[in-house]
This record gives C-alpha cells, structure tokens and sequence, in this order.
C-alpha cells in the first residue's frame, strides 16, 4: 500500500473564506454560514468522504491594510463578516461519529482558566473529537479592539503563549486525576475530592490557584495545532504541536520547511513523526481533466482581485494597493515580507510574478497550490509532492463551497482509496487516536504530559513560571 | 380566558443543578450531562411542552465556603465539574424551532469586543432565539482564578457593567445599519462599506475603535435577562432588563419584588410592563396529589444535606459548616445575609427555620418555592401566585432531570390549556416576538436603541463613557 495521504478541509465562519469574490458564483453556498443546516449538509459530506477533520479558522479583526481602510475587504466579504467558529461544532458533532473539529483560536483574546473549560467542553460533546488551533495572534485591528496597543514583540508573544500552554496542561492534564470521578450512586460520592487538585499556577503573566472546573474529557488535552513559520514560531512548534499547516506553494519550499518543522520536533526530545503535517492545497477536480479545467475556468471569473489584495496585504503586513497590476512583485522590498514573497515566487523561479498575478493565485484557495484535473492527474500530482517532500497531508482550501468538498468526495477520494493512498474507513476512538493510532491521550513525549502529576516536579518548565 | 403564565426551564452543563444528591436517584440522567443527545432529547421535551425558554445558569467558580473548602461541592457534585454553556445551545437549536435560550455568561470573563460576537452568532444560529442573562460577578473563587484578588467593590461592577452594555449595543445596534449587507451578485457587493460604522468606543473601563464583526443578527441585541437583587442592582435591571429572574419562597416577598422591578423599569423611562418577571419554582405534579405527593417522598430520599448547604453558604457568603442542624437560622446574625434569611423564614414566619431545614428546602430546586400535587393543585396554586403577585412566569428547576420536565408537560401543561391559561401554540418570529408579541428587535424606549445612529449624539449616557 502506498503511503497514506491524510485530507482535512479549511473553512471559516464566514464567506468565502480564501476565495475572495467565488461568492458569487450560483453555486456557491458560503453566504449560508449563518445556517446550521448548512454546516450539518458540509460535516456529513466530508464524513462520509473520510476526512480526517475540518480546520476552523478565525480571525479577530479586519482586513485593513488595503488601502489603509476596509472598504475592499467589506465589499468583497474578505472574512468579514466573521462569526464565532466554536459555535458549529456541537451541531456538527451532533450529526457525525468520525469527523475531527479543528478550532482556531488565538491566546490573545481569553484568559486559560476560562479557555480551558471552553476545550474541555468540546472534547466532551465531541466525544473526543476537539482539536485547537494555538494562534499567538493576528491582526493589529483586533487586538487594538482589545485595548492592546499593536501586537507585543514577536518573541514575548511566545513567552505568553508558553505559559498560556502550561497553565492549560496544569488544568487538562493535572487538576483531576484518572478515576476522581466515581459516579457511585450507593455511597452517594459523585466526585472523590482527594483526586482533585488546584493546580496553584503563580507565574509571570498568570495566576491561576484553583482547579480545573470540568471532569477530564476523552482526550484531557484536544489534538494541538499550530502554524508558526518563524524561527521562534517553529520552537514553540516543536515543542507542543502534533499538527501543523503550513502554506507553502512550491514543493521546494515545503520539503524545506517539512524538514525544518520535524527536525524542531526532534529538539523538543520528541519523534520527529509525532506530528502531522499539512500543506494548504486547493484542488479543482472533475471526471475529467477538460471538465476540470473548464470547472476553472468558470470559478476564475468570479475572482476579486481588490478582495485578495485585501487578504494578501492583511496577511503579509504591505499595502499593495499602491501598486499597480503590473508591477513586478521584486521590486516591493519590505524585510518583513521578502521572505513570504521569495517563497511565494519560487512557486516558478524563472517567472517574475506581478502584483495581479499574485492577486489571481490568492484569488482561489489562497496561498496555497492548485491543482486542476481528472482524479488520475490530481491523485498523481498529490503523491507525487507527499512522496518527494515528506508532507502527511493536504488542508484543501474550498474554491465554491460546498461544491469543492463534493467534488473531492466524488473523483479524488475513490481514485486515492483504489490505488491504496487513502483510508477506506475511520480508525477507532478519538481524534488523537484515528490519527496516531495510539492512546487518546498526550504521548509521555509529549511535554504537556510532564503536568500529570502536579505534586511531583516533574514537569518540564516550559516557561519563566514556577 | 385567564392570565397567561409563561414558563422557562431552569439548567445548568452540570450534575444535579440546583437539587443536590439526587443525581443518584435511579431515573435522574442528569450525569449525562456531557451528551449532546440528552440535551436534544430535553429541547424537545420542552418545545413539545411549549417553555418559552431553556434557562442555562453557569458559574465559572466552585462553592468553598462551607467549611472553608471544596470537598462536599465536589462530592455531592454541586455544580462541579460545570462545562461551558454556550456549546449546548447550537445542538438543540438543529433540533427545535421555537424554544428560546438564555445562557448566562459574565461579564467579568470576556472582553464585550469577542462577546459580542459570540452572541450574534448565537442568534444567527438560533435565527434569533437568543437571550443573555447578564452577571456583573458571581463566586470569589472565579475571579481568583483570572486575576482578579477578590470582587471589585459591588457598585464599581454595575459601573463596568453599564459600560459593557453600551460596548455591546453600539456593536450591535449601531455598526452595521439596516441593508449593510447587500449580497448583490450581480454587482459582485456583499456589503455596502458606507453603511458599516466603527463605533470608536473611548470609556472608563473599554476602548474599542473598530466595527462589529457580525452583520446583524434577527434580533441585533438578544433578550436580556437580569437577576441582580441589590438597589443598585436593580437600577441596572431597571434600565437594561427584558426578563429577571427572581428567587422568592413566599408571596409577600415575590409581591414586593415584583413592585420593585417594576417601579426600577418606570424610573428607567420604560413601561413597567416590559420587563417579564419569572420566579425560580419547582413543581413536583403528577396525575394525582397522592402520586405527586408520593414521587416527593421518594425524591426526598436523595437529597444532600452537605451539597445544599455548600451551595447555601456559597449563595449567602456565610459558613453554614460552622452550625449544627438544629441551629435556628435567626440565631446567624450576618448583616450581609440576614436579608436573604429573613425572606426566606418568611415563607412561613410562625415558624422558627433550622439549618437543617433550610439545606432540606434547598436540596430540591434550590430557594424557590416547592409545589407538589395533581394537575389540579399545582395550577391553582401557580395561577393564584400570580394573581396575588403579578409576576409573569416560572423558571422551573428540576428535582430529577428529564423527569421533572415531562411530568410538567405532560400533566401540568394540558391543565393550564384548559383553563387558558398558557399557549396552545408559540407565537410566530424571533425570542423577543414571542415574549412581546411586537418587534423582533429592542423596542424605542429600551436603552439600547439609542445607539443605532452612532453619528448622532441622541444615545442615552449610560456610563462614564463619552
């Protein structure tokens, strides 16, 4: 059997998520987010096609480098507006056994005393299915909305999110140990209070003396992602992540920073495939090659160009609406997103990409590939990048929704399964679990599995606490 | 036809909510509580039933008050472990099409720019079924756990408070205006950005410069529900309140609050009759007096002294460890709670209360009033509540859960309906409609609709904002 190709689906709750404009296809149901019927009808699709999970992404703020307003960003619905992700997992689980939920959540905009309930609560109502997103942060406009001030310096963000992480184990893992629940309805003792424990957290950025307010939930710690491509990003990666997204457009890029990733796994003490992970990809599948390419050609009419300059700028911290088309994408030297934009040019290093050609790529899926074709040349061209960059899978950003999805149930998903790259069916148990296929809960190597025991010492220090 | 009595249902994402120790009853599946196909079963017992509302309370705190710990909360499961509420509402929405959700959440615990956007969603989800009961504090223990050494003075919370209201209504009512949204196809406009207005919030407590991130939910702002009992508590019901929810156990006591609430609305420019007043009651009913008397008998049985009292001295701030059963409640001078224990011995005030008896009234449903009997006693007794009263409705607790449920609608329920005394059917559109029988969104005279024009200078100063 060929190497297993794993296939999560990227979604937001909002319109249109990367495909700034493809609203408007006919279609297109992303302007249906406001409807639970809608993401119950995408859940059972994508469980029935054996995705691993959907990713749930999110931002708390708006797209306002463009320009220096959100003019463009409203007009083309460039995620905003953007509702509360959690909220459409309990009705999803409701209506599947299998699919994995990744939320996104950033550690800037809720204290881990509160947070951790919220995650223990999903793992609860998923039966084990929760999986968080760890963002650091995002848009200056959100957190300015917040009272910070701009983002903290990149490198104190980690120190934060380290301790965020800590205090979270301390609750997740520590605070009630396995059987403190007895349920015993003859001895009238719901929980034993001497296998409960505060966790008495007194550390830089947080104190938090009590315990954890929920029982422990099949997977104690939700299946942990993370995107971080700085170096510190990657550290912290390293240490915590047991799946990461990346969005890497050439294969050059992603076998670097595959490599880069597991070997940032490999000095945290772990096993360099302890984590999984994806490359943002967008595929555009048909019966047949024509119909494929014809199926693009339709979608690519609907491109907002103002829509992903909005997104683009957002992303990569540089207004480029004061460029024009044409310009050629070298010649905006900004440190910052030289490195982005170098990567994102070596998509095909003998082409010089313009401001609109960068536009037209976002347009559809995003930063991410795209690949357009019969189920054979999709199936050929997605083996043949897992098999030369060691990637485990593919985040597929939708192009119309839940068309995408469909489509990649109908043609891609039987032509993987029959060459032996994709499962027929769901592993057993948890998330974790079906992923792994070990133990629902934080391997020992992990370090969130060092706080189990919260009256040992034990535990690993992963931040200035303690 | 007679008064219309309206009911809610009274929960809680915990075990036992408000009757601890009888969890262990055989037929209580209240432990169940982390299943998202009980909470669907209950959603639908209740709308088959015709509850206005599914009340969902939360404390983000455990009870350590009596005795000086958590060791009974956490053996008789007194609202410990308690997960997340919000989580459950998006689940029983899918499966019902009238019931409405109050969920409970401090404002203490979230910044008002990310919760109010948890809250349109919540109406989005529910096509505008939500509701917010606003809690400005609750348990020491909670606020330790953030930060916070201990609750800021309680009139300084309510200034907060007015503040955070006025963060919500702005997002809510004044950012996007009627018709923002266009989703205009043709002319590829999803939102029209000269109709979405950030609200350049600069206040005491909260700066929040941008736009609200959800377009405008059925109802913008959800119903608002309230329960502060203080003078200044009541002042802030008064101007913001739709719904409170009392707890007294006679009367005489519910017949002054009533008159207080309603006069607090009349200060606030409002109609005193705009405000719903439900008081916290437990029905035990059955088809008989003698069954229902009989079903008490047996629920008896399983009540917990020790969870009641834990609750009781969490409630009242007072150590009820430190007195023996037999010790007269009036005996426990505490000028903080002598209130609260002179309204409640005045549920019979021939009689000497111990503490004993009071943890036996506590234990099943808490501090409201118990009715027990056939269909016929129990209706009289709430309709003769409510004529001496003028109180609204009943926010129901459980003794055993889902049996207390079904016991109301299928023996209490048809007794009203044919007395005419509660719907046959649920009025048509959003929560708000049902409980006013007019607009979907809050009315002129509510504080809240003063900040729909953000240009004009005509909004009510509620804070210390501005």
């Amino acid at each position: 059997m060929s190497r297993e190709i794993r296939l999560n689906a990227f979604d937001m709750n909002c319109v249109g998520h990367q495909s700034p404009g493809l609203w408007a296809h006919p279609r297109d149901r992303s302007w249906q987010y406001k409807d639970l019927d809608y993401w119950t009808g995408l859940a059972r699709t994508l469980e029935a096609a054996k995705f691993d999970g959907l990713f749930l992404a999110d931002v708390l703020g708006v797209y306002d480098v463009f320009h220096g307003n959100l003019d463009a960003a409203l007009r083309h619905s460039t995620q905003v507006p953007v509702n509360d992700p959690l909220q459409l997992v309990p009705a999803m689980a409701l209506v599947t056994e299998h699919l994995g939920f990744g939320l996104t959540a950033s550690l800037s905009f809720e204290h881990p005393y509160t947070f951790a309930r919220r995650l223990s609560t999903l793992d609860h109502l998923t039966k084990g299915r929760a999986g968080w997103n760890i963002v650091t942060s995002y848009l200056d406009s959100g957190a300015r909305n917040i009272g910070l001030t701009g983002q903290a310096a990149h490198d104190d963000r980690y120190d934060v999110a380290d301790e965020y992480l800590e205090v979270c184990y301390k609750l997740w893992e520590g605070s009630w140990e396995d059987g403190a629940v007895l349920r015993d309805r003859d001895r009238r003792i719901f929980t034993d209070p001497a296998k409960v424990h505060p966790i008495r957290h007194k550390g830089r950025y947080f104190d938090v003396p009590g315990i954890h307010l929920s029982e422990p939930s099949p997977q104690r710690t939700p299946v942990l992602y993370q995107a971080g491509a700085s170096s510190r990003g990657r550290r912290f990666a390293g240490a915590h992540a047991e799946c990461t997204f990346v969005a890497c457009p050439s294969k050059a890029v992603l076998t670097k920073s595959v490599a880069d990733i597991r070997a940032a796994v490999a000095a945290a003490g772990r096993n360099p495939h302890d984590v999984k992970i994806f490359n943002l990809q967008t595929v555009i599948v048909d019966a047949t090659d024509a119909q494929a390419q014809a199926k693009w050609q339709d979608y690519r009419r609907y491109i907002s160009r103002d829509g992903a300059l909005a997104l683009g700028s957002g992303w990569l911290g540089i207004d480029f609406g004061r460029y024009s088309a044409d310009e050629p994408l070298r010649h905006i030297e900004t440190n910052a997103v030289q490195s982005s934009v170098d990567a994102f040019s070596s998509a095909d290093p003998s082409k010089v990409w313009t401001v609109g050609e960068l536009a037209d790529w976002i347009g559809i899926g995003g930063l991410g590939p795209l690949f357009v074709g019969g189920p054979g040349t999709v199936a050929d061209l997605l083996q043949e990048w897992q098999d030369e960059t060691d990637v485990d899978g593919f985040n597929l950003a939708y192009a119309v929704t839940p068309e995408t999805f469909e489509d990649v149930a109908a043609h891609l998903v039987p032509e993987l399964q029959r060459r032996g790259a994709y499962k027929r069916d769901y592993a057993p148990g948890t998330l974790r679990e079906k992923l792994f296929g070990r133990g629902a809960q934080l391997p020992e190597t992990h370090p969130g599995a060092g706080y189990r025991d919260l009256r040992s010492a034990a535990g690993p220090r992963l931040s200035a606490a303690e």
